[in-house]
């Protein structure tokens, strides 16, 4: 990953040094783990010393905190999006689907940390990323509820039913590579159509 | 976890110390990482020296090798059986997710390493859990092209639809938990449902 793709990734984070630093973790960490990495793995990587890395982030679980948050906001703001722009249920879970999917595929080597090394996390800042998650799941059950109560879905169990369709999204980070097909925008379309059957909805 | 999971985990695994072996790597894998715990720790953990372990694995990774390639030859299994047992793609399609679902979430921390730590596998052997892996998908991919076939299924894409039904299953040893509702074998029901859906089953 280069630069560039640091600032697409985190448009917020300032200055481009401390983006450097999250870049480079996000390859470490997708190397050897967070237990496997070093702050100076970490510094090398993109080019300082452990002195300049301390200077923007106080730990490495700092660099992961940050990295997991901010993905998780960005999951959020997408998925609160589409639940603001889309007023119908059915295009409302197409669009979070395809987002979410697309985003996960797109964004794999990263989203990979954001949803599989919270384990890492000391408490706070766990807890701070739970609540995120947790609001990005009610926000998915708010719009399930809201179309069954239209009578455009059935499901078994609302709840359940939410964390299946982000399961489905966070599920591609796992098993979806620079080589895979089909592209992230149409697996995204392929699985809006799969989650809408999955909804009740044909 | 105790003996007895061992057992129950990896029946054709003996003797009793590698098996005690490997439920000291699970532990120590979802606490540490592969890439953070050392021989020192499985065996440690295990109540045996390091010199033992290397008795039954030459190496950490051929710990972590034994417990993928287990669980993995598992998946296959209960994939196949399902396939082998219901010739009616439905009734199949309903046991395989039901069986596939609950056993992530009633094993959620050895699956967790199963699917998660392949990265860390020497070349050779990450190619024989690939195999099984693909062997799993293509049996799932031929109930729901036979599925297809006869009418009971509709999906925009057998390939995708057979990685999103595998997805839903693996994904579940991500966030459930000992305390996690409902108890795995009604979130294997639930799913199945929902997975009747994905296939326009309604």
């Amino acid at each position: 990953m280069n630069t560039d793709i640091g600032t697409e990734l985190w448009p917020d984070v300032t200055p481009d040094a401390a983006r450097r630093l999250m870049l480079a973790a996000v390859d470490a960490f997708a190397t050897r783990g967070f237990h496997g990495t070093t702050t100076r793995d970490i510094a090398t990587a993109a080019g300082m010393s452990p002195a300049a890395l301390y200077v923007h982030f106080p730990s490495k679980a700092a660099v992961l905190f940050a990295i997991s948050r901010s993905g998780h906001s960005q999951a959020l703001r997408m998925i609160r999006s589409a639940a603001e722009a889309e007023p119908d249920p059915v295009r409302c879970v197409v669009r979070m689907t395809t987002e979410f999917v697309a985003w996960h595929a797109r964004r794999h080597k990263v989203a990979r940390i954001v949803q599989y090394e919270l384990h890492a996390l000391p408490p706070q800042d766990f807890e701070v990323v739970a609540e995120l998650r947790r609001a990005t799941e009610h926000t998915v059950r708010d719009v399930i509820s809201a179309g069954v109560d239209a009578g455009a879905f059935t499901v078994p169990d609302v709840r359940t039913a939410a964390r299946a369709v982000l399961s489905l999204g966070v599920d591609v980070a796992r098993w979806y590579t620079d080589t895979s097909k089909p592209d992230p925008e149409e697996l995204g379309r392929q699985y809006a159509e799969l989650v809408l059957g999955m909804l009740g909805v044909r």
